[in-house]
């Protein structure tokens, strides 16, 4: 089963593919992808799309999961990031059609336990159960993975419930 | 000229369309597109791109207005909005290519000359300079003709100014 997780912005969103195949989860491919600050917001949710659809093209994740927004201080910046998660949404429900949305509070909770967990934490899971040598950079890659990481046990946890 | 203006929204969404001819407005089209409560926002968007992209088609604007958000004080349907304004920006700039956006302010300025209009001035000035026999129903039909005749009105007063 191969999972994308997206961190959703405006300006740089995080992505993390990653693969479970017998109870064991590795990192596929992992980075950022990136919108000229000096284009409009329209033109730049565009190259947004267009670089997602790729990326589901190239990757063909069984599912995509993406992080909620959790609103900070910035009220513009909140919007705007907002305004690209719609964007994320729509590409990843047409070109994959299988969509999951976790919280932050989730996503800790899913990796360390504790859902009050600091990101230090989060990122060190993400290197521990994806056997990776360091940690991933940059940080929006590292909560994108983190996100895919929490779909998949979560997956995982019901299925065991279910049987 | 033709324009087509949007009041944006996920669960309903206004647009009006309307055709300035050797100075005069009138309204082509308006209503609103409605997206069903009871499934997934990312179902909905879907709906509303597929939505917005036939009306676009059918009526081939030369430019697409949308209003501005103004964040109320709940700011979990704000997210939705903006989430759901996301994909209308992407709709536009990808069928139109030409997409212009108004805060609420400069919709009622450009409207009744005060920044401060109440929302009875404004659907009075749609009806008074659109010519039609009673004030567009509902309000989300109503605002988006507003953005519309706002874009028309600035693109004239920028004609003037550069002639």
């Amino acid at each position: 089963m191969r999972i994308l997780g997206i961190d959703p912005g405006y300006g740089t969103i995080g992505y993390g593919i990653i693969e479970r195949e017998r109870g064991n989860l590795r990192a596929i491919d992992y980075g950022v992808i990136q919108t000229p600050p000096n284009e409009s917001l329209p033109v730049r949710l565009a190259m947004l799309d267009e670089a997602l659809r790729k990326l589901i093209e190239a990757h063909k994740p069984d599912a995509v999961a993406v992080e909620e927004l959790f609103f900070n201080t910035n009220i513009t910046t909140g919007i705007k990031v907002a305004e690209a998660r719609g964007v994320i949404l729509l590409c990843a429900i047409r070109e994959c059609g299988n969509l999951y949305e976790y919280t932050p509070l989730q996503v800790k909770q899913a990796l360390t336990g504790m859902g009050r967990a600091e990101k230090k934490q989060v990122q060190f899971m993400v290197k521990a159960l994806l056997g990776l040598k360091t940690e991933p950079k940059p940080d929006d890659a590292a909560d994108a993975l983190a996100v895919a990481v929490c779909h998949a046990n979560t997956m995982q946890y019901n299925q065991r419930e279910m049987n």
